[in-house]
């Protein structure tokens, strides 16, 4: 096991599906949010190319490897979590299937091409940089978590960069940020069709939304059910324990 | 009884409230959703001046005296429905706290006044004019229901002038316009502060809208805990029963 591992790396479940996780608890780790965004997007089952950014450790391909065929591709500009995304790409055994790259998602779209992918997925940084509260947050939190190097509208801008007409971006943030992303997603052509709101429990306000749109789509959005994350006994909801824990029934 | 009714109209309870309102079955009868939009609203109880624009049979009004003793003012464009509004104040005894206009929802900042209100409703047209598909509605339905003599942007143009600054808007429309409202929103001035979305029951998409604005307020927007209408024996929840019949324990 530990040809695998470095320093305080831990390799962790992805429990719904048979895949393991290389995660550490000194950089980002993945949230449920990432885990909700790859149950939420469409994905084409048995082809299509598919393109996540900010990937972090590789959880959203990972997940995403075991919903579609088709070829993903992950971006990760920290080197210190594309490595780990790396290894639990080769752990897995789906270096066919996902190819993790380096890189800056501003830059990407020219290398990658444009207009030549059917999905593209992104759980962005979710804070603004003046909202960097916590000054002695490690470097790697910082980035994956503020936009120090990205913003929400060049992340969706890349998006639609990348996505062939009819293709269709997905994106996990929080409700404060509901009206930046539908305007910078029609600023670029993303069309939202579907929105989900994720509320912690019944009573409570929503806090994530998971949000679909399609490059040139026709306006027409869709609210989907509301998802809760715990029920009043504070446990995971049903819906919430199958994605995570898979159906056990 | 006779004295106040005209043709087929009646005089239905307001449920919740210890009020009447006259209807028709050959004009627009208030929904759910006017009476949502009423109770949804953050309304000022000892003072203020409120709008309701669109209103109706006067539905808006009538349900907001009840939460507060400020000067509201229902602006009809539709003489019909504006009479109808007029007697049920009067049936009422509202004639204090009530006026009814009959006028263009375009028109109406400038005779009432720029930039002198607290709070302005408006439960608009829901529907494109091109969208009118039943081409024997009555007039009546089809200036109620279609966006013939106002569009969204138009009402949300209206409201904004109507209201001081920190004054707020509600609308209530439908979720696959949620873009438009809340782009046209942004256009006039009136920054989303509180969304709640309505579902018919646990499981299914979203068929209503509840949104409030600030005039120059600052960007933050809230998700509200969903409300849904039925359950699962298809009663009312107790929410919604609440609001209509009143809290009857």
């Amino acid at each position: 096991m530990e040809q695998w591992l470095k320093d305080d790396e831990r390799l962790d479940y992805l429990l719904a599906e048979d895949l393991r996780i290389i995660q550490s608890p000194s950089v980002f780790s993945f949230s449920l949010d990432a885990v909700l965004l790859s149950r939420f997007v469409s994905v084409p089952k048995n082809k299509g190319k598919i393109v996540d950014l900010c990937s972090g450790n590789g959880v959203i391909p990972l997940f995403l490897s075991a919903r579609t065929k088709g070829e993903i591709i992950g971006v990760e500009l920290q080197e210190r979590l594309y490595d780990m995304a790396v290894r639990s790409v080769r752990y897995n055994g789906l270096e066919e299937q996902i190819t993790m790259i380096q890189g800056d998602v501003k830059e990407i779209p020219a290398t990658l091409g444009i207009e030549k992918y059917d999905v593209v997925t992104c759980n962005p940084p979710y804070f603004l940089a003046h909202e960097m509260s916590d000054k002695n947050l490690s470097e790697h939190y910082a980035i994956a978590r503020h936009e120090l190097h990205l913003t929400l509208d060049q992340a969706i801008e890349s998006a639609s960069r990348l996505l062939k007409q009819g293709g269709k971006a997905a994106f996990v943030h929080r409700p404060g940020r509901l009206l930046d992303i539908v305007t910078s997603m029609r600023k670029h052509r993303l069309e939202p069709k579907r929105l989900r709101l994720v509320y912690p429990k019944l009573g409570k306000e929503a806090n994530t939304l998971l949000i679909e749109g399609i490059k040139d789509g026709k306006p027409d959005l869709k609210v989907l059910p509301p998802l809760f994350v715990y029920d009043d006994n504070n446990e995971y909801t049903k819906e919430v324990s199958e994605i995570l824990y898979g159906d056990q029934q």
